[in-house]
């Protein structure tokens, strides 16, 4: 037995199975997931096992490295994110998710810190050495919004399109905020004395940081388009290039201290449009799926992880400080959603209702990034606590907010998701009304979201696309994309219902008379599905001779190519004469 | 900058990124591949970086890490053979294959080791402290065929699929002889003295590793299709369990010192057909693609390394010896084809022609395995010069051979693979001479080929499905998949040359006497085609806005789930109508 050797790739191996056989058994009842979120029962499994792990080991069950988490789990959940982001609602509030992300988060941040160096303060709660740079710092990392854990809950729930995005944006584009003061608290916690002066630098840094992960984003993404330019002739490994250069993307914005997460968010956008039109089908289906099973695996080894890594001896418990921190964490974060909103409403006709407001404050939900950021923290005598502390928040934000928010939102009747896609009227009127706005607004002079909107499609046609698409001379109507996108469907569905090709008359030898008296008997032995089959299949060999498929070859995959020409109009003319 | 944080993932996606960008360069100018195979320009292109290497740092390169070719290279690369192996012909020359893996390779071993032992004895060459351990332990390595050089050259030149399955089913199932000498001469080097009970344990030791891995590939390739049985809620996650499974054959096998190339490879073919019953159709685009898309990197990545790791300080030049066994290595191979044939020709009616022989002979070629092994030897005094000979006999065979097979291939007439796939007539009349076979066999009492096929389908169809399959109750007799199968590709062509659902009158806006009049104008402002999209839209509208689709899902993909019945009913009676 060689276990060092395999050892690495073999615990990497099972871990994944374990999350997935986890999802296969929460999936196999499906009433369980229906009243629990799924993120509560992973955490659940990886808290039985890290108790498992402590009774066999006696000592603490390893915690979950954040090299780890923010290399390797935290890249395709951000991906998948921001590859399926719905992009219309999302630029249409994005001054209302940066007003959340930024101020809100900011607030959030100088709240919590300075609400808790005030409970410090207390003699009785004996915490008077936990500074005010260590209790902002604690805050900085406690204040953010976790898009993982609320992608997690706000799947499940389907709220309206609005309020999911104001929310799952927040939790996207804090990170700038808290990449820059998790950072710039620990820097001073090193200094010995801090100038105004680097307080300062602090704030242009915010800008830097989040422009910054924008600008790698965008150009890794049209790296990314413009070489799908080149894949025709070895379409197995388009989608890996999808891969690749959101992770080059995300790991050059962390090598620079830019935010990766807005970084890989901005690459997948951004190359999203230039690369479905240029890869094949096939491709786009292995990309989607891949991706969505990647970031549903990567969620739940983080949830497990988090469950495991709670066991243990690395927490310094401290009643005050944190029954506070949870205390805290709710009243700044609803004063926060109460006053932005008062100033987000003063300035749209679409208001964002009391009920939305209450929801956006409950769901905000803290996970695994807060988690890996408190043990990022530099040793020092109170860490432990605040590894306690953060535990306590993330478990209380899953398992209370995660599992009563269900019935809050059915309690208030929140305004849900449509349940059916727009049909073709109106996103034809949606579009009508976009040029109608956007040519308003430049009669008027206003330079507002359609303006901008309108300009950057005409960029977009005029020069992006004649270097990032394959075929830039021929631009599809969008339309008539939609057109053939719904002909395969209904192509498929036919198929599947059997209803294709078939001919209207009888064919010949079911119709003779022999057939009427033994119908019942063939019947018998031979299923009529099978008999119509069969007759298909060998009327439709009199013409598939004729076609010639190419060898196998490693780089192609079977059915791969475009069909013989003349085979597609053999087709088509029998077709048409049935 | 915070390199040393990202370092690890950095340099890997970077390579992969490297090596898929090579293969782009190469297929965008069609010619090259043609000419040249792709293993040598990729070989070609690591000597390249090598050279740049060396040149910048003025020290080796980093040589290809042999528990990284062999934990996370060799595996993608067997699982896709295995995965898309032919079973019928594999299955059909199991025989000869086996004769050649195992006797074949057993027979160049000692040939190779013995005959160089003989040229180290000539004084002239000053080799006499290369003992004729270490020479039989060179032997063992060098003697295999690689199944990854075999697969890229052999992939190319296309020659009928019994040649084809000979050599790459030789190159794939000698590993288990390699596993067996290379441990069995590595542990005489370092006993002091060996004993006869040693030698015997060896040739056991080889059918424990031979069918240990068979068994191990087995029982997890069972797993798999049992574990798919269960997905249907989370379709998602159904592709991950191919590769997981696989993966743990693999690594099980080399944890127990088996063949994990021959567990790989049965956990493949055996969970490949109820996996593919199981997991949707999606699903299963998304395992094809992404074993080729992996095998492809994986491939790539050997070849570029090879040539990085062939340059540096790491050799020791021989003239004599290097020559010697690249001539040896030719020899041998050719002796042992010949004669392995002949026995072979005396019981099969089918004979191997000498023509074959000749390509079966040219090409052993060697590959990354060899070089991973020779640098996991132990170091003593001579090993640069094992290194040394083996890089040779790597480039030798690689460039060389593979270089002039193809035009030898064309030169000799070789038999070509069939270029279309087989009729269904054909396929028909195959299986009705299977049965017939089987029968015969059964009343002659003879235990051969079809005898056993009969008896495992059988047992396949009695037990092994039951278990396995979800829909075990409705088994689909396969000429019913097979008509599955064309009409949705029938579907899909018809869907993309727009012949669909075409209604045969006249829509009635355009077969006005209006646009009779207008009829040029509006081809000028409307191109027909756009027109006739929209209508077929708006037409299909009507009955899309009773569809309810369910509402976005991170565990679904848009479009995963079944559409509603009746919506598929008021499709096909539209389809009726027209």
């Amino acid at each position: 037995l060689d276990y060092q050797h395999v050892q690495v790739p073999f615990e990497i191996t099972l871990w994944i199975m374990l999350a997935s056989l986890a999802k296969i058994g929460f999936h196999l009842y499906n009433k369980l997931p229906s009243v629990v979120p799924e993120s509560c029962l992973l955490i659940f499994v990886g808290l039985i096992m890290g108790g498992i792990i402590y009774g066999l080991n006696d000592r603490s069950p390893p915690v979950m490295d954040s090299d780890i988490f923010f290399l390797y789990l935290l890249p395709p959940i951000v991906l998948d994110a921001g590859y399926f982001m719905p992009s219309r609602p999302f630029f249409e509030n994005i001054g209302t998710i940066l007003l959340y992300a930024v101020v809100g988060t900011i607030w959030n941040v100088f709240g919590i810190g300075f609400s808790l160096y005030g409970i410090c303060q207390v003699k009785a709660f004996r915490l008077q050495d936990v500074s005010l740079l260590h209790n902002l710092l604690f805050g900085s990392l406690i204040a953010a919004v976790d898009p993982v854990a609320v992608l997690a809950v706000f799947e499940e729930i389907h709220v309206n399109e609005k309020l999911h995005i104001l929310v799952f944006g927040e939790s996207l584009l804090n990170d700038a905020v808290t990449v820059v003061l998790y950072k710039l608290f620990r820097s001073f916690c090193e200094m010995p004395t801090i100038k105004s002066v680097d307080v300062f630098a602090g704030v242009g840094k915010f800008f830097v940081v989040g422009l910054g992960g924008v600008l790698v984003g965008l150009s890794f993404g049209f790296t990314a388009a413009f070489t799908t330019r080149f894949t025709k002739d070895i379409r197995v490994i388009e989608p890996l290039f999808v891969f690749l250069y959101s992770y080059l993307s995300y790991l050059t914005a962390e090598m620079f201290h830019l935010s990766g997460i807005v970084a890989i968010i901005s690459c997948a956008m951004g190359m999203k449009r230039y690369v479905e039109a240029n890869i094949s089908l096939k491709s786009h289906t292995t990309v989607k799926y891949f991706m969505k099973m990647w970031s549903s695996v990567s969620d739940t080894l983080i949830f497990i992880f988090l469950g495991v890594s709670t066991i243990g001896e690395n927490h310094e418990w401290n009643w005050p400080y944190i029954c506070f921190t949870v205390i805290f964490c709710l009243i700044w974060r609803a004063l926060g959603v109460l006053v932005l909103t008062f100033f987000v409403n003063r300035f749209h006709v679409n208001t964002i209702t009391s009920k939305d407001q209450f929801i956006i404050a409950y769901g905000g939900l803290r996970g695994a990034i807060c988690f890996s950021l408190v043990f990022l923290l530099p040793d020092f005598h109170r860490k432990k606590l605040f590894i306690a502390a953060t535990t306590v928040v993330i478990l209380f934000t899953v398992f209370i907010q995660g599992m009563t928010i269900r019935p809050l939102v059915d309690l208030l009747a929140v305004k849900r998701k449509r349940e059916s896609a727009p049909t073709v009227g109106e996103q034809i009127h949606i579009r009508f009304l976009d040029h109608l706005l956007a040519g308003i607004e430049d009669i008027s002079g206003h330079w507002g979201q359609y303006y901008w909107k309108d300009k950057l499609e005409y960029f977009n046609s005029k020069y992006l696309q004649k270097i990032l698409l394959r075929e830039y001379d021929q631009p599809k109507s969008s339309i008539v994309l939609l057109y053939e996108k719904l002909e395969r469907k209904h192509a498929m569905e036919l198929a599947q219902a059997g209803q294709l090709g078939h001919s209207p008359a009888q064919p010949p030898f079911l119709s003779s008379d022999r057939t009427v008296i033994t119908d019942q008997k063939l019947e018998d032995t031979l299923n009529p599905a099978v008999l119509d089959n069969i007759q298909e299949i060998l009327a439709r060999n009199l013409y598939r001779i004729r076609r010639t498929g190419p060898a196998y070859n490693r780089h192609t995959l079977p059915g791969d190519s475009e069909p013989a020409e003349q085979a597609k109009e053999i087709l088509i003319l029998r077709h048409k004469s049935l």
